[in-house]
């Protein structure tokens, strides 16, 4: 069975935006539910979670594991799996990972772009690697099946974690940087560690990592996935757009300057041009997945790779790294 | 008028300790309030002191400005300022620096150990220096008038913070490496910047920083702070004994683990000896100090200099770091 699979969506969710996943054939997706939230915040945004599964059991359900994407499926629902894109959620206490976990968490990013008690992120002009407590936590994350995602984190750190790590861990959302330079993107030495140790990446549909921008065409961003493939062989390539859909611009100041600064941080935006960019034509929200789809395999990609890349890799990512170690 | 000042203390506080402070003549103490506590836990142990506070007004009062220590001196008590030996307490949030000064905040280490948000602690192996976060936070400790500690921090996260603070910082409870090698005490080339930029090393009594441990000698202490002297001048050495009076060794355990090991982790100590070390005879409770100040005139120190090592260092760095930049 065919599935649709998103790797890292962060929208202003609604009604709405449900019925457009539904309309976009999405089975499952990866949702972020919390940035620089602390625990007591984490647990808040989950409570709010709660009370959307509850108020739109035809359209959504709460996924813990990858039977609920086929569950999801064969009910024409949308599972979603919560992710954090950085460690605040567990703040100092490596006791969080698992109490978490039991809350629903499937993935969490060791940092995000800066320093955390973990490891190094992308915009630190120094990456120091995995610190002590990474090391603890990391092997924590792997014992309950708590995914490893490394979007946001800087090279040296991304390099040690996925050698750290006992099980693959992924990059749900970025692109290979010989395709478009970014921050953000990321190195063919990355790429090519991250798939040697069964791990996935998430290929990005934010206009900050793709190349032209919002102007990029679906054949170049299809080239892009080819050579992703390439690089990593076509079962370790899936999908994690990074759609924000329907924020408002102070979602992504709070992404980006979060407690740690009393100034402004543009991040990957600048002064002139602060807040989300535009979409490309081809992927403006959830209803146009299928675009992605159709695009691949007018590039020439068989229908089994496009499978792999539209959601199979990620489910049977799912199916192997969310239940404890060993089990 | 001569003053006593220590540095730096942890002890579990009772009206014992504070007369035993009374019968060493301790005019000032710099107490560390908080470790791995995040800012609601601090707020905690504040709100514990004020009870203190309350109940032995004629033993103690709280001190916020060095005329504190001058009022505790003219009305035989001891002022007690608040310090934390790492920024758990301030959380991500950059706003909380300017909170925890209000609530009496003096001293901030940056890092305990292990790699903070802001720096990088003396038992990682790899040290990249500031953070972003770290400059941001350095800059706001420097604006509101809260001293930045370096004590357990790793050797390029303190040079860099030396230079890059505007005010001067200090390391309030450590030695000369060249006297006794440990990771806690520090290279003659962080003793010297530190002087350099107006900075103060309090030196400490804790055993594991002592050459001989628990049998240090007076003479060979002394010898130690002379060696200080030379390297940093008389005006930039002071006393910061890391006392830890009638603790039980679950604290030491806290201190060294925090929350972000499931393991024990034995830093100074090990597993044969995993509590509190005993301390050298010469120095065993509040009682002691002046064996300190008659050790360094037997030495052969001018009254001047040790009236400085004593307490007139830490007065004038008080007068000067504890108000606003400019003010």
């Amino acid at each position: 069975m065919n599935v649709t699979i998103d790797g890292m969506q962060y929208g202003n969710w609604s009604e709405k935006i449900f019925r457009e996943m539904r309309a976009g054939g999405v089975d499952a997706v990866h949702v972020t539910i919390t940035y620089h939230e602390n625990f007591r915040e984490t647990v808040a945004n989950i409570r709010a979670w709660n009370l959307l599964f509850e108020r739109y059991p035809d359209l959504i359900l709460h996924g813990r594991t990858a039977a609920d994407v086929l569950l999801a499926k064969s009910t024409g629902r949308t599972a979603v799996f919560f992710g954090s894109q950085n460690a605040s959620c567990m703040e100092d206490d490596i006791g969080l990972i698992e109490v978490l976990h039991t809350l629903g968490l499937r993935f969490m990013q060791l940092t995000y772009n800066n320093q955390s008690l973990l490891a190094t992120g992308c915009y630190e002009s120094e990456d120091a690697g995995l610190t002590r407590m990474g090391r603890e936590v990391v092997a924590e994350m792997n014992r309950v099946g708590m995914v490893v995602d490394m979007s946001h984190s800087a090279e040296r750190s991304t390099l040690e974690t996925i050698d750290y790590s006992t099980r693959p861990i992924v990059i749900s959302h970025a692109n290979p940087a010989c395709w478009h330079r970014a921050k953000r993107n990321k190195s063919d030495t990355v790429l090519k560690a991250l798939a040697a140790h069964d791990g996935l990446l998430g290929v990005s549909t934010y206009p900050h990592h793709l190349a032209g921008g919002s102007s990029c065409t679906l054949e170049s961003y299809c080239s892009m996935i080819a050579r992703a493939v390439d690089l990593m062989g076509a079962s370790q390539v899936a999908i994690g757009t990074d759609l924000c859909q329907d924020q408002p611009d102070s979602v992504v100041e709070w992404m980006r300057c979060g407690r740690w600064t009393k100034k402004i941080d543009y991040g990957e935006g600048n002064a002139a041009a602060p807040g989300f960019p535009a979409m490309p034509v081809w992927f403006n929200d959830n209803r146009d997945f299928q675009n992605i789809a159709q695009g691949l395999r007018e590039f020439g990609m068989s229908g089994e790779e496009v499978a792999g890349i539209m959601g199979g890799n990620w489910l049977r990512f799912f199916e192997r790294n969310f239940g404890p170690e060993g089990a």
